[in-house]
This record gives C-alpha cells, structure tokens and sequence, in this order.
C-alpha cells in the first residue's frame, strides 16, 4: 500500500519534541508526525504540560499490537495508566477530565463550554469533510464548488465566535478547544493555496486574524514537521490515490471515520 | 413542502408528558414529536427530573423566530435561561453540567467517561447513517449491504458492551447517554422489521436483551407517540421522498447535519 510508504518520523521542530519524549511515561501517546487528528492532541499535550511518552506509528500497516490500542486502526491513540483510548475528540474531552490541574482547554462556564463543543462540531461535520472533498476533487466544477463551500463553512466558523470576534482565540482570551480541533488542517492549509486556488484573502478579517495567530503559537509550530515531508502524502490526496479511510469516505461519499 | 404536513402534536403516552410540560419554566424545550434527535433530549429531561416547558415546533416551516434558537431550523433546540443552544448531542452534554444535582447520565470516572463518548461517536458515524441508508434505500442489493452494515455496527455496539455486556444498560448497571442516544432508533427499529427485513433475532443476545429493556424503560415509553402516527412520516423515507436535511445528506453522500 503507497499510503504506508511514508517518511518514518518527525522532521525539524516537531522531531525535537519527539527527541524531548522518549522517556517512559505513565501516557504513551501513539502518534504519526503527519496527521492532523493527531496534532490536535498533541498540542493539547503540550499545552498542558502533560508528561508523555511519543511513539511514531504509522497507522497503514495496522499492527496487531497497535490494534489492540486502537480496534480501527487510526492515530491517535493513548494508553494511559495501562487504559486504551482513541478518536481526538474522546482524548481531548479526556484530558480535560483525567488531568483538571493542568491548563484548562474547556471555559468553566456550561452554556460558553457548550458553544466551543457547538464550534467543533461545525468543524466535524462542515469544514473537515469539506477540506478533503477539495483537497480530492478533480474536475474544476467540483473544486469550484468544493472551494465555495469551505469558504462558507470558515465564515460561519468565524461568525461563531465569541466576544465578538475580538480574538485572539475563538473563544477569545483564551485558547479553547475550539482552537484546537481546527489548528493542524489550518497548517495544511497551504496545500490548498498552492494546488486549489484557495485564496486566504477571501475569508473574512476575524478569520485571518486567527489564522496567523495559530499558525505562530508555540504549540503549534512545536508540533509541525517540515513542509516538503508532508508534500508526499498531500499528494497523493491531490491525485484522489490516497487509500486513506478518510480519502476513502470522501471518495464514496461515506462518513469520514 | 409535504414534509412539513404531519400530525401537529404528539399522541397516546408522549401527549400527556406534554400537557403536563406546558407551564412557563427557566427551560424552554423546542420540540418535535416525531424526531429521535429530540427524543434523546426529551430522555434525559424526564431523566433528570429537569423542571421543562416543551414547545412543540415544526421544524420544517423554518419559522422566523426558531431559526434564531436554532440556526439550522432543526429541532432538538432549548432556551435555558435566555441562552439558546442547540445539536443533541451538545445538548445533553450541556445537561450533565447545568444540572449537576440531578440523576448523571455520564459516569464518575474520566476513563469509563471516554468509553461512553466512544460508544456516542460509533453510534454517529455508524449506526445512524447506516439506519438512514437502509431506509431509503429502494433497491435490493443496496439494501441488503445496508442490512448487513446496519447488523455489523450493532453487533459493534454491544461488543463495547462495559461489564462484560451483562447488562441491562450498555455501561453496566446504570443508564448513560450511551443508551440515550440510541434507544429512540431502537424505538423505529419496527419500521425497519416491517419494511426492510431487519430481523432483531440475527442480532446477538446481549443486543436484543438491551433492546427489549429500553423499549419498556419509563422515559422512553413516556416519550413515544402512537405508532400509526409515525408511518406517514417514515413512509416519505421509505419511498426516498423525505426532505429533511438527513434524508437528502443520506441520498446525495452528504454528511447528516
Ligand atoms: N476520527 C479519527 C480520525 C483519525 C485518522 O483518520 N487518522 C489517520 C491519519 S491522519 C489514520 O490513522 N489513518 C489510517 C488509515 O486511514 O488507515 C480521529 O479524530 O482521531
Ligand atoms: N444533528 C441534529 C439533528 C437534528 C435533526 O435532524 N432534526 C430533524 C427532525 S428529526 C429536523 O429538525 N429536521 C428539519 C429539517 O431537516 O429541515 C441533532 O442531533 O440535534
């Protein structure tokens, strides 16, 4: 399978903070360098200052050990405390809950906490789908309007925000989850520029506000490998090759796992 | 937009829980007889023991004044408090923390916690759109493939059974919004029998034994309509001519909203 055939790990700040967690923990973080579902943990890790252990696996040979971690097969995944954990979402509720002295990630308040789970959700079912559908189409028509529809899903993700959009974060003060989910495909983002005809300049300020904001966080560049490694895989999207399960599902219009 | 004709209000045992729901209280519950979004809401309200106005709402006309509660015009919706908020599953999540001194529906610790936000997400992305397709499927051999999906992701479901399956809640002892979510499909799984040749007995043990006690559960029996009165509205599925934003997304390879 071509999907498999990836750079093995981390490439330029991200692999220093591979390097940095080697040591055993009581958090073992099964990552691959490449994938935004795990960069959303990852940055939530860090921004927690959670102690864990990084290991790179590459989720297209479907290890029988990592199987057992994670019955689909998908990064990222955690065992914690001997305890299996997957899908970003789940983990990142999980952190917030198995670690409450840490950073919160979530606002105290129910109703805000309730409108960042809202903004994620829009994010799942709206711009996630819609960033591989471009991401994949192949025909201009169907990139016309795969591109129109991710500019509308960012407007209503933006028009969401709370403060009025003062910002820094989308919640505003404070970076929240809502943050989070989105950061790694706004890093990808790029890829679009570059092969969609995605224009940054046609969203709105608030929006491009964030985007640079979250493009220079810490966390974020911490957590980000060099862009050349990850042309290989966004590749093969861009062919609509990739045997992904998530190029899989855009392809035959089945749900995004 | 024939959608928008059906029966008015709920019937049988769900008419009474409504007449007695009609006093002005801080929870405004936007409503719709028929719709299994709500019927999780309306689960966990009686539940909880939540003090509740339920409004009955048609969420096909798309009314001026719902939109803004619930911008997608879809229903379940609430107001507490002056504050809108809508997506059942937010909204439940949203009940476990304004509510925090009625019955939980989510268990204590984080770890088994996860495993319940695990069990939502597969019922999500598997069983719901897997229901749907079955549905309006209109030729055999697709709907024999959903059938055998729609068997697949429940014998999933109950293989995640925590306590070793032994029941009578997927956690074990006590119900939590893992039951929640899925009893009011449980509760048109009839139509599926009737129609579609779903046959609960090519199921497994554990699944039919937690079928047979959630259909007879309190709140799920006090929130169900006369059956009759549901088939004018599964039967525009069942030809594939519903028009509600799940029936299109399900003919066209959309996301469900
Ligand atoms: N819904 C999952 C998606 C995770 C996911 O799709 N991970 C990809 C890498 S980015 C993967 O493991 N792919 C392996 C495969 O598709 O076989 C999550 O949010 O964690
Ligand atoms: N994801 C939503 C789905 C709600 C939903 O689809 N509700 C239907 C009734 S069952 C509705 O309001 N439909 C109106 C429409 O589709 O236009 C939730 O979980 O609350």
């Amino acid at each position: 399978m071509p999907d498999a055939d990836i750079h093995p790990n981390a490439t330029g700040r991200a692999l220093k903070v591979v390097e940095a967690h080697q040591e055993p923990a009581d958090l073992m973080f099964y990552a691959g360098w490449f994938c935004p579902f795990v960069q959303r943990v990852w940055i939530a890790l860090e921004e927690k200052g959670i102690h864990y252990q990084y290991k790179e696996e590459n989720p297209y040979h479907k290890d029988k050990e990592f199987l057992k971690v994670s019955p689909k097969g998908l990064v990222p995944a955690l065992v914690h405390n001997d305890k299996p954990i997957h899908e970003s979402l789940v983990i990142l509720e999980y952190l917030e809950e198995a670690f409450p002295n840490t950073k919160p990630l979530l606002p105290q308040d129910p109703y805000t906490r309730s409108l960042v789970r809202l903004s994620i959700d829009h994010t799942s079912k709206s711009i996630i789908p819609t960033f591989f559908k471009l991401l994949q189409s192949q025909d201009a028509s169907s990139q016309d309007s795969a591109r129109s529809s991710l500019y509308e899903a960012l407007q209503k993700w933006s028009d969401g925000m709370l403060d009025g959009g003062k910002g820094p974060w989308w919640a505003g003060e404070e970076m929240t989850l809502a943050d989070v989910v989105l950061m790694p495909f706004i890093g990808r983002l790029y890829i679009l520029e570059e092969n969609r005809a995605f224009d940054l300049s046609r969203t709105n300020e608030k929006f491009s506000a964030w985007v640079k904001h979250a493009l220079a966080h810490p966390s974020m560049e911490k957590t980000s490998s060099e862009r050349n490694y990850y042309a290989q895989i966004y590749n093969r999207y861009l062919k609509n090759e990739a045997q992904s399960e998530a190029a899989k599902a855009t392809r035959s219009g089945g749900v995004i796992p």
